[in-house]
């Protein structure tokens, strides 16, 4: 998609809060959610603009939306939508723009039936955009797989693999949460200090700052999906929190990777931010350092060393419950950046694809932790902490080393770029509660 | 569940394929699937008796199943009905074993309504039982876990976590197909004799036989299942064919475990046996051998020793094209037992959800390949040929290291014993086709 109208930084909204400086929701960023709120009988699908909500049901009832896309909005989650593929989302963006510009609307019969339809956030409750039928979780920043590598494997940080092979595992879709939701801390076998494991609560709960991706149309089981038409099946992106108790992990995974140690859950952003909002902030995918092996021929795209990568900025932030008795603000643990993952969107669809296994509408693929090369670009405690042995000191005098009860954990992520407004993915949002008895 | 008149090996059914003594599919069996055929719109669920099917939406159409029963009958899949719980199913059966039986249900017009809603097996076409949210696999045979550990690593066959921790890990749900469908070779990336990797058809094609449990009502998100009420949540049982591809394995799998190895196609059975009548086939659990460790508490149950066990024997069958025109049969592989597997599946059950994570209706829970302490119960190619080194020599005198286009691979199963009617799981069939150009 190129840039359009949709994406021109003059237009305002009628919606006055999309219009401030530091709303995630400008009128270019139109992200979809699914929410439910008292006025509203079931789930409805709804769009971000400000501090308001479109409700694209009521929308459509209103006779706003052209045919196809109007009934694929009156559901109650985004997995029609995501079948249509690419110029049904294009053309409902394109729609969105203008029912809600301030140029495009003006004062009148139209303005007043759109506004009909607003909801407000502090109103609604945010709920899974999608049905969410697989999840696959990659592991696709080479910083986070080598510092991870180093302390699993001093001798061998980086596997002879990573270079190659775009690294993946089938993650858990039933416990996929949306933001807001406790996180319960997870019981679980470790190797105890004797040498016999035990079984208890998680010692080593962590966070995980990803991105994931909604997978549109998909493909026929048997066809893969070449890495230059990948991005026609990407829909958008959300923040994902992949909870880990990296004591259950380190026990658990050999010979056949994580299990239990994430599937307890795992936390999701509400706005899913469109490829389409995401158009101006494609930047050249990460150089590959010189020496290391160019993507074999199936994962070679010309269009990646173009704007394969995503100009995506992030910070973590931790509050304990001492610091929310007390008052005091987050604190901002780490931050990121998706431009220097190793292997792109595209082509980690590619690569996902490329034995013939089908990707259906509202299909999961995350980017595995984002960590950069600087100390504090770390996209885990564990990483951050060097595995427990250096806590991070809080601005109430509290350390951690990893989890603790109460602790709430803030994922955020936005795009920027000059001569575009800042578009938000909002927030994704979690606190730790303790472990069942 | 007790037994009860629904497993008396006297009783016979009205219809006559039923009694034959080679069905899989007496009257003490009933076992669901979903189907459709050219006389019904749409897919119905039924219920194997002998060679035909009864149309379980049919007979509650004639009121001929009480009333909650009827409702979830009346889907195009069994997951309605899995999450009523066992009493519902015990319901199903007896109504439906009270309908086919010779003595319950004697010739006159109630009988004449049943017979109008049966579909010979012949005419119809299969479907998938369930919509399957999550597909867990385990690794539960040690003899398996074992014979492949030695390949990989000939100092430490069984890492230590393995009898403490039933070890799995997610599969891939989109990818999992009925029986008889036919099975795309998968391209990937493998290891060349170079040293670097290439991309191109699986030369280290496999099947794995396996057992699955497809799951009843499940759990919420953060309560786990005690192992001693784990049965209450199977639905019951099913042959799983985890094919896979062994040079794209043992090049991808570390260190986040299996992944394109196995999502291009997992096939199941179209009849879903349930626990209900496996009651009489129910031993107890493999014995440990002594030195092992016991489970810890969460795992172990007192039950387990007395019928955490399934006393099923199954069967691999191996067709190449070759054979097939030249009018020969399949060749026998290899057997297996169910009753060597070093965990149970309701330890299975109840680890998977220790940490919280939440199975849902539909959710399948496999065993991992089945294979015993003997040479010939090898449940895998790569088991029975030492990967590859010692190919199996057919009746033709073609020879087999791993699988070729053309072959068609046959896992069969059942339960007998003593005083009760033979038991089959059915067929699980599939025949691999060239890899895409």
């Amino acid at each position: 998609m190129t840039l359009n109208s949709t994406h021109d930084s003059r237009r305002e909204s009628w919606v006055d809060s999309a219009n401030r400086t530091e709303t995630d929701f400008p009128l270019q960023n139109l992200p979809i959610g699914a929410f439910s709120s008292p006025a509203r009988r079931g789930p409805s699908l709804g769009v971000a603009i400000g501090e308001q909500i479109v409700d694209l049901g009521a929308l459509s009832a209103a006779n706003l939306l052209p045919g196809r896309i109007a009934d694929a909005c009156c559901t109650q989650n985004i997995n029609t939508l995501l079948a249509l593929g690419p110029s049904a989302w294009s053309g409902l963006r394109q729609q969105l723009s203008e029912l809600l510009g301030e140029d495009t609307c003006p004062p009148g019969p139209q303005r007043d039936r759109v506004a009909a339809c607003l909801v407000p956030q502090s109103q609604a409750t945010m709920l899974l955009p999608a049905a969410i039928g697989d999840y696959t979780d990659f592991y696709a920043s080479i910083d986070h797989a080598g510092r991870v590598g180093a302390m699993f494997r001093p001798d061998q940080p980086l596997l002879p693999n990573y270079k190659w092979v775009p690294i993946g595992y089938h993650g858990r879709a039933s416990s996929i949460i949306i933001s807001g939701t406790d996180v319960r801390r997870p019981r679980g076998q470790a190797k105890g200090d004797a040498g016999t494991p035990h079984f208890g609560p998680s010692r080593q709960l962590d966070y995980e700052l990803e991105l994931a991706a909604l997978i549109g149309p998909g493909n026929r089981l048997g066809e893969p999906v070449p890495v230059a038409t990948a991005p026609e099946h990407l829909f958008g992106v959300l923040l994902l929190n992949d909870w880990s108790a990296r004591d259950i992990q380190s026990w658990e995974y050999q010979p056949l990777g994580p299990f239990l140690a994430k599937s307890f859950a795992t936390s999701i952003s509400p706005w899913v931010v469109t490829w389409d909002a995401l158009a101006p902030f494609r930047i050249p995918a990460a150089k590959r350092p010189a020496g290391d092996p160019a993507p074999l021929p199936h994962l070679a795209d010309a269009n990646d060393a173009l704007h394969g990568g995503l100009d995506l900025h992030f910070e973590i932030l931790l509050r304990t419950a001492r610091m929310s008795a007390a008052g005091l603000p987050s604190r901002k643990l780490a931050e990121g950046r998706f431009a220097t993952m190793y292997w792109t969107f595209a082509q980690l669809l590619a690569h996902h694809t490329s034995n013939g296994c089908n990707l259906r509408p509202g299909d999961l693929l995350a980017s595995g932790t984002i960590s950069g090369p600087e100390p504090e670009a770390c996209g885990c405690l564990l990483e951050l902490t060097a595995r427990g042995t250096r806590p991070v000191t809080l601005p109430n005098g509290e350390s951690r080393a990893f989890l603790e009860d109460g602790d709430e954990v803030v994922l955020r992520g936005w795009a920027q770029a000059a001569g575009f407004r800042r578009i938000g993915l909002g927030e994704c949002r979690g606190t730790i509660f303790p472990a069942r008895e």
